[in-house]
């Protein structure tokens, strides 16, 4: 399979489908399968002590997902989250953007499943990892 | 086990430790290993077309199990979160309120784990369930 | 929704499909989106030191959420699973039987999930809590 | 961190610890944070249609990851699987092995996090995902 849309015409989608969060995400990379997004962490993205939120992580991660599966099957916009699991594994950097790498390991005609490591800019280990299922409808 | 702090005692604690969420959330029933809460649902909470978003409903399940196990160890903060799962079954009502009905499975010295199902307000079905663990620091 | 199947009729489906596990499982109760299921407890289900292993523990709650939703949609067998979380809270009882109690949560043209607390038989706090999706192909 | 146990000493403690087991599966490779395990499928591993089962599966997860992190800490024997997440993505090959492929993504004092994709041997793509958190005793 091979990419529906270049991180050009997949940031265009964004900005028309969810205005009110395309200033939030960056598309870093993409290629078939694979994504990587940044969210550019702001006040509203952070708990006391200045560390980003939980609620901020699902909603990075959740996004990657959707923006690899929008890439590879075009803008459909109406994919679903049906499942998620998290864990997390250590403390952000307090003010750092947060980084996603994600690989889609599933494209069904009904269900896909992404995968992702989220971390802090600048450090090696990751804070959290997170899968995704999506239902995607009947086209 | 009973609660260390009943209602009243979690709320304040809650203002004082977070202050940029207790506008948010309504503790509508608390006892012993159970608590109901609510999000009290505004613009920032929504996603085009109106209903709950998915990083919303993490909140709001994430913060249901944490007073919860607040209300039982008392005020310590620390408590974080470790891993967590949800599945999104109906899609919220527009505009209204999210309730979430959490109980407590376990309450151990090192781990708590919560089971959470969230309502939109007034609807009987479940919109998603959620389940969260939390690592609690030596006391 | 109704019972499409009693316990008999359930039985004799799971007799008929899975042979190799009927005498390990027993049907407890069962009424509309809700079942009970023993698992009955012999040497290959124990870990050493007696208590029950982890993948026999996934195992009933995955049977467990399968045989409901055979109940509500009637035998058509191919429903398979594709999400699993599962929390193990406490240690089984050595050789005692296990227990699953599911409710099914949602029954969609598409996707099932079954929410399940599994219990050692005779004690009261649950050793584990598990959710299961299952994908229902089209009719 | 670097690796307590080589792969021999590593299946000499399986060996010891787990007698009833150490036919089942083999180390393919170790290095520090990784392990790469194979399940010798066997009759009592397979469902109707020859594919591999989902206690199965869980069970092949969860043992590469204690292995890995047994490898890194030495032989302990003691952790325990508190959380699990699985995705079901494809359908195993008939009769194949299947393989684990781990990294602990995080070996803390108390938690330890461990990320899998499972192969049917001479396939591609994933047939399943896990993530599994271990609690590791004080020491």
């Amino acid at each position: 399979m091979s990419l529906e849309m270049n991180a050009a015409e997949l940031e265009e989608f964004i900005a028309k489908v969810f205005p009110q969060i395309k200033d939030d995400f960056v598309i870093e990379e993409l290629e078939e399968m694979r994504i990587k997004v940044r969210l550019k962490v702001q006040d509203k993205h952070l708990r006391p002590g200045g560390t980003v939120s939980g609620p901020s992580m699902f909603g990075l991660a959740d996004v990657a997902v959707y923006f690899a599966i929008m890439a590879m099957i075009g803008p459909k916009a109406l994919a679903v989250t049906t499942s998620s699991s998290l864990d997390f594994m250590r403390k952000p950097v307090a003010h750092a953007d947060l980084l996603a790498e994600c690989r889609l390991l599933k494209l069904g005609k009904v269900l896909a499943v992404g995968d992702v490591l989220l971390f802090s800019d600048g450090m090696e280990a990751p804070v959290a990892r997170a899968s995704m299922t999506y239902s995607i409808p009947p086209r």
